[in-house]
């Protein structure tokens, strides 16, 4: 249970906020890049943060994330014509480059300096892996760009999905470092989807239903272990990393791709999620990225032409009772990612934690809200740099492995949570 | 005319407010049977009262009607399963009897006594005739279960169906208490309608255009009268029954089963409206049972899978200019209940009463305001139960009957308006 | 730039505003006269100046313009019959006629004067040309009725359409007072459109790509001047004139019908667009009125039935990239009506005049918004009548004409901008 102004500290985002001020030392997955897919496509209107952008790809693949309104009369650039290196607006043809420079206002005398005194807010906008990420900050405070494997790892090993997702970030996030939903909103997807069936480690799962959490503090953030019974004297564990702020991953089973999600915030009631499945050594089967494209695993499938989910709260997600009923799909919903955010949105879009009622099992949602806390106001107050900015808090993996009973999980994991170019994901 | 105050006083129906406390009180009808038709069907959302409530029934037939939400993280129930005595919530399996008693949490020990400590809010919900009722109240001051006819006679005399009517309950109830309306707004279906046609009454009514209404007071609420002229020397009188705090009847014609309807609300801008048919002493035939499945009489015909009307505001209600013109429909509005209630959303969701000019023939709608707020206020102050309580204030009728010019209404009508079980209702 | 409470001042329009009762000083359109094509015909909803009314024309063909709500109990008169000599409620019958007087109440006795004591707030109705007009000011304070010439030529000789548009009127009509946006915007259309092609000036236009802006003070308004070069020691002018507070105008072009604009409140966050073609001195053609009715020139395509535009914000205006790319379209959407909406609308219901960053060209809208502000203050602190209600302010026209350099726009177009009955736009 949070207190009334905890929430909102958790929740709030947007300019001038304390968790907006710590999110904005961060880079964030802004668009896919296939979203900018060539010189001089199409602009899109990008919301993050709560704040309104435009961002585009110019005649020299540079990319551009700008303020969506024009400096002139506040026309939106997304209306613009992206050419000859820059966005021009539609209404009377000022023209700004990939930084927010206006480079022309064609009304204004040739010769004078007009142009120059204008620049549209602007944020970098870098492609890393296939995903084109941002940083909102202050540019002294920019940190190296994202090392998350993900989009480290060649082209051919990694594939990243999108969809919009009606509600709070936070209770996205919770959903992602919540392993004990597994066995209830997902269980009639681990044994027959593609992507996850058929790992050793399924068995243990089926064969001990209650498993015992743990939770360790990272330096970037933490790592979050559900504990199952093994062979005698052994334990199966699945270890789930959170760096923060908004970053976790699944545990693997056998030798499927390993995948994971951000949970960016669009505005305080909407949010983004990314969701990528990588694999540390090998390229991603045609099989398997079919299978990802065709929104199973934990991806989804969209509306074409957007990034909603085709299964969203204005047709009730397509509720399958009678596959409900059959225990085909425990919720009666159908793919691990729409089960979750149906069930996320239908807790309003920022659901009241003061109404919360909290067990041992949500032991790492309380400790990802204590740390996000603790960061936010430390930052506020003492201008503290929150975990999870250095590359080695993102060269991080989520693993699944059987240890002796007397082997805690931190000394068990501490090798296999590393991203390591070219070293096989642990996993079982 | 109504001061704001007194206008806010009579709308408002939450959790806290006065009229809310009222309507906490009484029985209300909170779904059809039909709604539920199984053991372990689907849940159903309920929204009452401005609380949001989910509906099921269990293993054993019995009724549940819950916060819709589930103590641990608020996730709605309505995704939950509904199997083995209770209902599942499908984030992590919390599990819940028809009492709202928590009855498991898979991650807690089961030596424990944590399901034992967690309780949603829950209140009764019980079967009587086609209509599944429920008290919102405290439960020391629960009344006997409802009387109505029309949930009383065998099930094969009785007929209910129910809409969304989107505008706050009291536009919607003062409807059912205005007679003077059926003149014209009603006009036109009055003579051709299969539950409507054919009756002596009919020939009153056409021949008389200015009746003369009384409102006497009734235990429960009140007898609206509308008094035509009849055979030299002989009054036609049609009297309305309205029981506190939203049930109302209109008068029987001939032999066609007597209608009526509860005006529930949802919340302030909203409220169902169940209507009913029934006859006192014989089952209802095919073709009238027929007829009021087409949305005939005062039925409606909905869109399929919900209770929102085909004609709705946001198609102006299939407004039919040419038959408007032709006369066939007053309004050019098909069907006496969508005629009703495209009027009365037409005067917004909560219709500003300080602007309403009053007549004589408002007089059953000035009277029951203000024993509404009277009943209100009373009980707010002195804790004073309100009338309509008592089981033979709900076994009425209404009535339609020819009297001597010199007999009062009240004399005349008062065995007429008793409900007899194997009596007819007094009719012409 | 503008404060806030400049901003605030100029946009609000609803009763009881300063901008709201310096509108209520002019006559307005309220309807096309084709939306009450007939006696008795269908009556219509009207909002404008932030007032809800309803519309009828009765069996005299005289025209109302009432409250839309009945003064008894508040239902839509929209739903009532609109019939011999008047509008009756369908609710209860009361009748009123086109001036808002109540003639009928049934329920009330006939010798009594109850009816005679209720009158719906109503204003004028009046047809001039193809629109209804109405003022909805003080009678006391009611002008001659107007006197544009688009309305008094005759009708062969005029054409006039409307559309909705999704924003402030303010920045809709600063689009209209705004001629540097047509070099961009509209760029794609003057040279193909039926309506806009083949005549001299569109070759002064496009040999001069940075035309100088004048702006005069006019009695009526302002006359807005765009110089471009012309043959050597000549300058090509073209004049908009804007009158108070919401008239303006194209220049014409050859011998081309002249087009121009109402801009008209609906709310503070919508506004009605009317838009008319007319020649001074001869018939439009078929092909005229039928490239008109298409859509063409100024005008656009509704949705049948409505006075939406099939381009518009729910649709993205159908955005066409490949058109933009290929440079058909200067912004990807077709036809300068909707060109226009959709970058008025992208700024938001009400832009935010407080981040503007306004240049030199666009002078007419910094001159139009401080006689706006000034005639709304003088009118509300020393009564002062605004401009454009005399006559002669609404006798006027737009101009394009080639006049020495050394000669002055006020100079040059003195007797070009009056509308003179039978005698011909002057144009180029």
């Amino acid at each position: 249970m949070l207190r009334t102004e905890i929430n909102e500290l958790l929740t709030q985002t947007g300019p001038g906020t304390r968790m907006g001020d710590l999110f904005r030392r961060y880079w964030m997955p802004a668009l896919l890049a296939e979203e900018l897919p060539d010189d001089d496509c199409a602009p899109v209107r990008v919301k993050i943060l709560s704040e309104r952008l435009v961002a585009f790809r110019d005649s020299q693949g540079r990319y551009g994330l700008v303020d969506e309104f024009c400096a002139h009369r506040g026309v939106s650039l997304w209306f613009g014509r992206n050419e000859d290196s820059g966005l021009r607006c539609a209404y009377h043809g000022w023209k700004y480059d990939y930084t927010g420079q206006c480079v022309e206002v064609p009304s204004e005398p040739e010769t004078g300096n007009f142009a120059a005194n204008v620049k549209l807010r602007s944020y970098p906008l870098v492609k890393v892996g296939d995903v084109l990420w941002t940083y909102l900050g202050d540019p002294e405070h920019q940190p190296p760009l994202p090392e998350w494997e993900f989009v480290r790892v060649p082209g051919e090993q990694t594939y990243t999905s999108k969809r919009w997702q009606e509600c709070n970030w936070l209770q996205a996030l919770e959903g992602g470092i919540d392993s004990s939903h597994v066995t209830f909103l997902h269980s009639g997807n681990l044994n027959t989807d593609p992507l996850f069936k058929g790992s050793k480690g399924n068995e243990y799962n089926k064969n001990d239903v209650k498993p015992f959490f743990e939770v360790a503090e990272n330096e970037g953030g933490l790592l979050i272990g559900a504990r199952r019974n093994a062979e005698e004297g052994h334990y199966y564990w699945r270890v789930t990393p959170w760096v923060m702020p908004n970053f976790t991953m699944v545990p693997p089973r056998g030798d499927h791709p390993v995948h994971g999600h951000f949970w960016v915030p669009i505005d305080d009631e909407n949010c983004w999620v990314y969701t990528f499945d990588y694999h540390p050594v090998r390229a991603l089967t045609t099989a398997e990225v079919d299978a990802m494209k065709a929104g199973l695993g934990v991806h989804n499938e969209n509306i074409p032409g957007t990034y909603r989910p085709v299964a969203n709260k204005d047709n009730d997600y397509l509720m399958d009772r009678d596959a409900q009923r059959r225990g085909e799909m425990y919720s009666g919903i159908k793919g691990i990612a729409i089960q979750d955010s149906s069930l996320q949105e239908s807790m309003g879009p920022i659901v009241d934690r003061t109404k919360e009622r909290l067990v041992a099992t949500d032991a790492g949602i309380i400790k990802a809200r204590q740390r996000l806390r603790k960061a936010a106001l430390a930052l506020a107050e003492q201008g503290t740099p929150p975990p999870g900015l250095a590359p080695e808090h993102q060269r991080i993996r989520s693993a699944s492995i059987v240890l002796p009973a007397d082997q805690s999980m931190l000394d068990g994991v501490r090798d296999a949570v590393v991203a390591r170019p070219g070293v096989a994901q642990t996993t079982v």
